[in-house]
């Protein structure tokens, strides 16, 4: 088999064999197959696409890169959450320990914040002492205490995918469903879990603007994981602006507890609480999501969420005292107001210049090898629909440094469209894939 | 300027501007770009397509990756011809001496075989002692003495090309109309002539197998051609079946003595005068091609073409003996003979696969570093449209090497058909753009 015949194959609109696809991935994994040939193929594949069938037999040749774990000693439906990223998307931290707390076993693989979109990893970081680099052993520890952890991909974990990857973000080759598809699956797969709830965003601060791309991605994920023996469902959520208030890492932090004592914004608690129900329902404890919902507002109500909060903190090497005293959080002393231009309903709060703004003050990355600031971000005051008066703030930037004060300036005064009109209620939950 | 940001304007079909081009072709150049960059552009190129506009501005700017010959101490018009390629495709030695007996300077640079189709520089080394790696100098002392040069092309002529069509053949991304252009195109453009004749091949032995992709090709070449200040035409010759009898390299030069000295095949004749005319029209020594052919024909008639053809030889460092005695020219002693499997008319001697069967002798390469054996090869017996009797001889394999003669016999097993009724007469000269 030669490389540059599986190219010709795709580049001439042709299905890729298991085989061939086999091949590449192995040659990826092993540095057999050079990069520019890998890209060649990469590029090929975004612009002639794949089937289900070829979409399906590379994933699966991207989990074999490395290891799939076995958690079968872990008793229960193991459930995980997946989402394709979204500016102030913090909803791994409210449905994780309320997913345990109502007896689903949530072992959470996540990645860091790459772009305007934040990550996991970066946030649970923000908590004074929390490590996401646990063992394999500490993992399954953690699982069979608390039913929780919430850690970071292994090297061992579709290591094709981390190659890939790297090399479709310097060569236009990411936005590309099969690929996309691929990239994420793998590695949920190789987490060793048995139901998967996805969480795809649409909007314009998404990685998919248009709802039917989203819908397509969403099937492309869905069709996977249950083809691989993962029951895997998807919602469709808005991200045209930023989920809840919160934008930046112990910012985010904060208002997750926030929801999890009962407070917070309501955007935010739909999709944890939608989200979380679904988990019940594939984890097998509840018959079907109305039941699941009002047991998760059940477990928000009695504090049972917050405390499992606690203790994944505690377990993990965290600061649990964090929950109750914010201010062992790291913080700036330094505010800026961005205040309504003029006066009226604001209209729109564009979540990917909010992400971009909030990477100026140093909250996110643009490359992988950027550290982050855990203490910056933006809080957004008025969210879309809500009246403002002329001057009014709209946005609150927490910064540390003045000249990334001022590119985040720049990017947000863009970011608040006001009108004369309230806006149309927009859809939060905008469909569904199963 | 970055490179992904050119990726992906290209991928998502839009034009590039000059400075993106100039930026890629420069990057190539000096390695700064790297290859799994290009690699995803030649594909998302090859994909997508490119405009008139971005293939004339690709071509200079490989054109400006190394150096523009001047001729200008040169007087005349300078014409060179460049074929895309075929089998048994031999027209340059017949041509080159042709055109400049008849006062047209010809500085010629020429390529090598790869794959099926020969080049005219192994041919031109079967000739013992013949040198075509000229410097700048001799090539003009030449110029200057006789008229011709034939050589090889210098580091300095488009260096960015031999960069990327080292990679475009290992990458799937050879096919391109608008990439074959630029690469044939800059490499004419740089040798510093003022008009250039092109020989597009079309049929199953030609790069191109349509005549319509043929014209394709021909017409992007002419356009590049002209917007440079190179006058330039194309025919479009067919290439179904090897030109003329003889495929390999001292045997093909036997040949083109022979058709100096007045003889040799029809096809081989028409199309070398063809060339020939209208070289000497572009170069301005006739009126039209009437005229043009009428004198090449009195050249060869007269001898003036194999006089001028034994002075290339002698100043280029060979043996012009091998005129008058072809066994001065490397020969083998064994000889098998591809009988008709039938009696009937010959419908079609496949060149894609005589070509083969020459390489598989060892007259021609795979892969740029393989060494050719100067004195194997094939001739074709009987050609398209002849009667032959059951087990009459069609080919005769000139073999050095037993193991090599059995992949030969292989591949020519399919190459000839007979039927029952003569095929209707094929054109050769399908049509022309100037």
């Amino acid at each position: 088999m030669r490389a540059v015949d599986i190219i010709l194959s795709k580049r001439d609109g042709r299905a890729l064999s298991r085989d061939e696809i086999r091949f590449f991935v192995d040659g990826v994994t092993a540095g057999t197959l050079p990069d520019y040939q890998a890209s060649a193929l990469l590029m090929a594949i975004l612009l002639r696409g794949m089937t289900a069938g070829e979409t399906a037999w590379l994933t699966d040749a991207m989990v074999h890169s490395g290891v799939r774990v076995d958690l079968r000693d872990i008793p229960g439906v193991k459930v995980d959450k997946h989402s394709t990223g979204g500016v102030g998307d913090k909803t791994s931290l409210i449905l994780a320990p309320l997913a345990a707390a109502c007896g689903v076993p949530v072992p959470m693989m996540s990645g860091r914040g790459l772009g305007h979109t934040g990550g996991t990893l970066d946030k649970l970081e923000a908590i004074p002492g929390f490590r996401v680099d646990l063992t394999l052993e500490e993992m399954k520890a953690a699982l069979a205490d608390i039913g929780c952890a919430m850690i970071g991909q292994t090297a061992q974990i579709a290591p094709a995918d981390k190659k890939l990857y790297a090399l479709r973000d310097v060569t236009g080759t990411v936005e590309s469903i099969p690929l996309i598809s691929a990239s994420i699956m793998s590695k949920k797969i190789a987490e060793g879990i048995d139901a998967l709830v996805l969480d795809v965003k649409t909007g314009s601060g998404a990685f998919m603007k248009t709802e039917a791309d989203s819908r397509r991605l969403a099937e492309s994920l869905v069709a996977i994981g249950n083809a691989s023996g993962v029951r895997t469902e998807a919602i469709i959520t808005a991200m045209d602006a930023p989920l809840g208030h919160a934008v930046g890492n112990a910012l985010e932090v904060i208002e997750c507890i926030e929801v999890l004592k009962g407070g917070g914004p309501a955007d935010l608690i739909a999709v944890s609480v939608e989200l979380t129900a679904r988990m019940l329902v594939l984890g097998g404890k509840a018959p079907d999501l109305a039941a699941a919902a009002a047991q998760v507002q059940r477990a928000i109500a009695s504090g049972a969420g917050l405390e499992r909060f606690r203790r994944i903190v505690e377990v993990q090497g965290g600061d649990p005292r964090v929950v109750d005293d914010y201010r062992r959080l790291p913080h700036v002393a330094d505010r800026h107001l961005v205040s309504a231009a003029r006066g009226g309903y604001v209209t729109g709060v564009d979540a990917s210049l909010v992400g971009r703004a909030s990477v100026a003050l140093g909250a996110g990355r643009d490359r992988v090898e950027d550290a982050v600031d855990p203490a910056v971000g933006i809080m957004v005051i008025a969210k879309p629909g809500e009246a403002v008066r002329e001057g009014a703030p709209v946005l609150e930037l927490h910064y540390r440094d003045r000249a990334r004060l001022d590119a985040a300036i720049r990017l947000t005064s863009q970011a608040i469209t006001i009108g004369d009109e309230p806006p149309a209620p927009a859809r939060l939950i905008v469909g569904e894939v199963r």
